[in-house]
């Protein structure tokens, strides 16, 4: 069983050529969740974004104790861009470590493989999996593990698995995220993009990431996907197997009316959508329920929202939320120790 | 979106120095299912097995017909022996194509890829999948597609597809066996080993093994694990949203208690099992129904396997077989045209 890589904080971050807001989400999440790690940004000169963090040189960088460069942005189809290449190759040279959650894989080009050598730094691709080959095999583990569901794709699984784990640490509780995506794996240090996995080894991956802690240390797990998304639900599904939650949090974007690109799929209600999740969920833990829903407000004026939200946890009887209209303050408050 | 791999038969089986027939089950379900493909067998001087086809040197295969040398056997952990290196290498020269279906890449070897080259043969690697690339759309296909689902792993979903085929066949349908696993892709010759495709790709790696076709053309889908074995149920969630079937054939061996390679995994009952790939399947598909039950009962006495038979049909109402013991054909005959 190979170990899941881990990587060398703090960063810098690159935003190379990037024009829009939505090519550095990636870079955004970090920045957001995790300020103490990002020290600076590395651009281009036409580069038109920023996270208004110091715009640093390699070298200026290097002083300030970074160790790796992230690469924090995206464009269509997830290529590593030849403009971005020089940065890369000095960032190596200058002995920083290069990670990247593209499609695209640093390490398939020799001469920055070469340049790692000599330098004596690493190149990480996030979505390079092939050494996660552990198949799932169920067994119990302790500790305590909150799984974020989702009705969609998009919908805020690791923003709400991210705000209750920060919202937890404030509260003293013993806790972890267990990250499963790109930017979740750059925000923790640590984890697997399990979208990236060979198809037999999802759950087994899972496993991995949410490994056997103390009875009372929490793992937080973003979620991915949708049970009742046609294009990723196995992924969704083999989080739900792999991750044996004790509780899920079903997350829900309100107003969104049909499945993210796709046609003719309408968003399911939240009641069946959590009966299939339990139903599932209960394969490898029979005691999961659910504990709380986090709904998405933003398409609704604040009065909307909390009608909206009352509304939902009078339903279902458990603490509804906006994490980034209401926080979770409330919602941890009630978990039970 | 790449195009499947399809590959050149007849076939020359390879059954290296093989000692027990586990080691051979791939190469024995091609011979079995595609006799006529399979031209003979290239052994090692110490090789055990057998499967009673002629005994070819590689010149006597290539003046027979044979295109493709098919390793038909594995051995722990899916490596390509030391010892079968030195034929593969002759088979190149000797202009054939090498197809394997373990986890270790002929591809990933220098030397072959450069005698392929030389020769102008290919080397097929079913488990290189990184060309699978297509997310999966949900959209709606013509044709009419069955899906073989089951209660656990190695219960004859396989099998059963086959079996069905081939009747299908006989009775003068148009049918083609949709392929999702190794052996199978060799029976067909083309297909996608879905378990070994990217996690995110894998409801559109079915997609694209189970395309568009006339709307009185059959599909018969091979299915692969269990919604109820957690260490794959991720891939049969992908099977049963991918291939939209219209009809589920259920599989389940007769007295098997736990789930395979598992511990504290009890094998579902029929209901439980059906229950949650009707309601899976109907996702992409509204209309889904059972249609048949596929009934493994090698653990029971013949007269215990036709009283279990005609109980299950009873209790379902659909036709119920054992493929082995008596044939699909009252099966197929009673499916609407």
């Amino acid at each position: 069983m190979t170990e899941i890589p881990s990587l060398n904080a703090p960063y810098l971050l690159y935003l190379g050529d990037s024009s829009k807001v939505l090519d550095i989400k990636t870079a955004r999440g970090i920045a957001k969740w995790r300020p103490e790690l990002c020290l600076g940004e590395l651009k281009r000169p036409n580069c038109q974004t920023s996270l208004d963090l110091p715009n640093l040189s390699l070298n200026e960088a290097i002083a300030k104790g970074v160790k790796t460069l992230v690469i924090g942005l995206a464009n269509s189809g997830g290529r590593i861009s030849s403009l971005w290449h020089e940065d890369i190759k000095s960032a190596l040279k200058s002995g920083l470590d290069v990670a990247s959650g593209l499609h695209a894989k640093l390490s398939d080009n020799e001469e920055l493989v070469a340049l790692a050598k000599t330098h004596n730094c690493r190149l990480i691709d996030l979505r390079d999996t092939k050494g996660i080959n552990h198949i799932g095999n169920g067994i119990k583990r302790s500790g305590k593990r909150i799984l974020t569901v989702g009705t969609d794709c998009s919908v805020g699984k690791m923003y709400t698995a991210l705000a209750i784990t920060n919202e937890m640490k404030a509260q003293d509780f013993k806790v972890t995220f267990a990250a499963t995506g790109q930017t979740g794996v750059f925000i923790e240090g640590t984890g697997v993009c399990i979208d990236a996995v060979v198809a037999d080894f999802m759950s087994g991956a899972v496993e991995q990431v949410t490994p056997e802690v103390e009875n009372d240390h929490w793992q937080i797990v973003e979620g991915q996907g949708s049970l009742f998304n046609p294009s990723f639900a196995g992924v969704s599904m083999s989080l739900l197997h792999g991750s044996q939650p004790d509780y899920l949090v079903l997350c829900h974007e309100a107003g969104r009316k049909n499945i993210k690109d796709l046609q003719g799929y309408p968003v399911p209600s939240l009641e069946e959508c959590l009966a299939l999740n339990l139903t599932t969920a209960r394969l490898t833990n029979p005691n999961v329920k659910l504990v709380g829903i986090s709904l998405n407000t933003r398409l609704l004026t604040p009065e909307e929202a909390g009608a909206y939200i009352a509304e939902i946890e009078e339903k279902f009887q458990v603490p509804c939320f906006d994490p980034m209209r209401t926080g979770v303050e409330r919602f941890v408050s009630q978990l039970e120790r």
